[in-house]
């Protein structure tokens, strides 16, 4: 087999075996591929596509190109959840506990990562004490004994992804539905997965801006997962406008207690319960979706998911009473309110850039070298749809400097306000299974 | 300017400027750019295609990558004949004296190359004592004393091209209409042609299999010689079976002496005289293709072509009198006959298989280390519409060993032979200026 042979295969439009898809990615993972072949090739997908076979044994090769790990010690249905990403995604906070709560075990193993704001592990990190540098075997006992933990990445998970992707970044072959939903896919296989719950956004924060092309690929990603035996659902969600309020290190772990406590944005609730009822549902936990989601609400109710969340805090090392006294997170020294500057209702809040503006104070990272600043970050005081008066607060940042012009520029140009009464976003678009 | 923005630019089809080119070419010659982005943008390319504005900007960022030859010390308009390549073409040995001896400056840079047979360079070397190292004022005196000379490559021309091909050819990146026309066109502007003629090749021995893409290609590099001020022509001619009969170097130097006699194969004599004609006539020594055709006619019968090619010859060291007596040109130790096994007419001589068979017998390069036996090879007794009877000679084989098992079979699998009457291909399909 020869690797110049099997790109011409795929850029005059033939499907590949899946022997000559592991003969691309081992002999990419080995070094005997060189990125000029690789390069040429993800182009060629780019314009011809992959069958649905291809798409899985693409995924499956990349599983297979470093460690797999091991879940099997830890009791029931192992349920993962991925999003595609976007702007004050607070769901992974309150869905760890939330559905831990009921019983659904969570093996949560999570980065740190670029972005606008930092990953599941630097929030968290907002908690003082709390620490996710644990041992494998007390990983898996803590999960065992309180249905939850996080662990940083240990292990070489799927290294043939990870070289792929960094080669994709810089050849302009990022935007490819197979090759996006091979590597997605392939990361939670390796970490273990028994089921996956996929929230693929779509919007001007999303990775994916249109909704034809958020669908497209939760199918891929879907028929993946059925295919390799992994029970898969996709929920196709709104990231026109930021989730939730808190786009912020700190300010998205308070975000995530009020609404554990019943008291959080409403379309961040609704999403947690939405995505949150599937993976009870998928770990066999719950009959229905309505019982899954009947029994999560009583844990909100209830105080149950506050008091997991507690436990979690406690069990790896964090000062549990932040949640009863947020004041305890990370404080930024300054708060300045961007006032409206006319009446009228919020027409558009563009996602992408108020996660640009985060990222100026300090939030995210741009490269792996910055530092986050886990106490800053911006609050939302009004959402699309909502009403506002001239001088009302839009936006709520929190600085730790007084030098927020540039940032300030950015929100105003970020917010439109229209004289004329403006319908709420559709939160939920689709659910693909 | 970020490469990864340009590759995206290309993929998503639209057209790049000169300055983007230019920066593209620069960068990867200077090794800024490095493969994995240049081979991802060449499949772009083959996706998405370039206009002419793009190849002709392409074209001349590879022309001024490098040296660029400067003849302008030669009388006369210089015109340059390229030839997209096939099997058995011994054009280039009969069309340098044809036209010269008509007072057509033939500045000829050549080179030795992969494929079936060696290059000009090896064929010339057939005969003894020729010889191609000769300094550039030498060639110029040459050449403006005798109208014909030949020298290897020197300087460092078009090394974007040599570094661009070397990675499309393991990057399934070749068989581009942009990418070929440019990369031809940028050699024969480097190489200092004033005007350019073109033999673009069709059917199973040539590079471009249908007659479609052959008039793409013609028509694209046509197209870039007009915006760059070089007269350029394209003739399209037929490659389904070789051309004439003899396929090695001194059987086609002994070919090209024949066809300058006025006795050689119809096609080839043909060939040479329609192409001969552009030349005369770009180089404005005949108002008239008519009239050109007519000189040329008149060179082969007086003599004069092949008294031109004696003093070529001599003018670099060669012994002229092998032109009166050929079998002072290399000759092979074995003659062996492949006979027709049936009555019939000769349907089909699949090209590229005689190629391969003459490589095999050692003819030509496999690769660049191999060496060259300018003595074997092949000569035809038949070609395509021909009648045969049970016994005949297909074809005499020269071979300087007696195991010839392999190459037999290879010529019997491509040669056909029909019960019924079989028509001529068309020699020439278009001609596009």
């Amino acid at each position: 087999m020869r690797m110049v042979d099997l790109i011409a295969k795929k850029r005059d439009g033939y499907a590949l075996t899946n022997e000559e898809i592991q003969f691309i990615i081992n002999g990419y993972t080995n070094g005997d591929i060189p990125d000029y072949q690789m390069s040429a090739f993800a182009m060629a997908v780019f314009f011809q596509g992959m069958t649905e076979e291809e798409t899985t044994a693409l995924t499956m090769a990349m599983v297979h190109s470093g460690d797999v790990i091991d879940l099997s010690k830890i009791n029931g249905i192992k349920v993962d959840k991925h999003s595609t990403g976007g702007v004050g995604d607070t769901t992974t906070l309150v869905l760890g506990p939330l559905v831990a709560s009921v019983g659904v075990p969570v093996a949560k193993m999570s980065g740190r990562g670029l972005g606008h704001t930092g990953g599941t592990i630097d929030k968290l990190e907002s908690v003082p004490g709390f620490h996710v540098e644990i041992d494998n075997d007390e990983f898996i006992q803590l999960v065992n004994k309180n249905k939850i933990a996080v662990i940083g990445q240990t292990g070489n998970l799927t290294p043939a992804d990870k070289k792929l992707y960094a080669l994709r970044d810089v050849t302009a072959t990022v935007n490819s539905i197979p090759l996006i939903a091979s590597s997605i896919m392939s990361k939670k296989i390796a970490a273990g997965a028994d089921a996956i719950v996929l929230d693929v956004k779509t919007g001007a924060g999303a990775f994916m801006k249109e909704l034809d092309g958020a669908k497209q690929l939760a199918k891929a990603m879907v028929e993946i997962g059925k295919r390799v035996g992994r029970k898969t659902m996709a929920i196709i969600s709104d990231m026109s406008q930021p989730l939730g309020y808190a786009i912020g290190n700190a300010l998205e772990v308070k975000e995530a207690i009020d609404t554990l406590k019943g008291q959080g944005p409403d379309d961040l609730e609704e999403l947690c319960l939405t995505l949150g009822s599937h993976m009870v549902y998928l770990a066999e936990k719950a009959s229905s979706l309505e019982e899954a989601r009947a029994m999560l609400e009583k844990a909100i109710r209830d105080g149950d998911a506050l008091e997991t969340f507690k436990t979690f805090l406690r069990a790896q090392g964090g000062d549990a009473s932040v949640v009863d006294d947020p004041s305890k997170l990370p404080q930024a020294k300054y708060q300045f309110e961007l006032e409206a500057s006319e009446d009228g209702y919020v027409e558009e809040i563009v996602a992408d850039e108020v996660g640009t503006a985060a990222m100026l104070l300090g939030a995210g990272r741009a490269t792996k070298e910055s530092t986050i600043d886990l106490a800053v970050g911006l609050v939302l005081r009004k959402k699309v749809g909502d009403e506002v008066k001239k001088g009302e607060s839009l936006v709520t940042i929190y600085s730790n400097t007084e030098h927020v012009d540039e940032v300030k520029q950015k929100l105003i140009n970020s917010i439109r306000i229209s004289p004329n009464r403006v319908t709420r976003p559709t939160l939920i678009y689709d659910k693909i299974s």
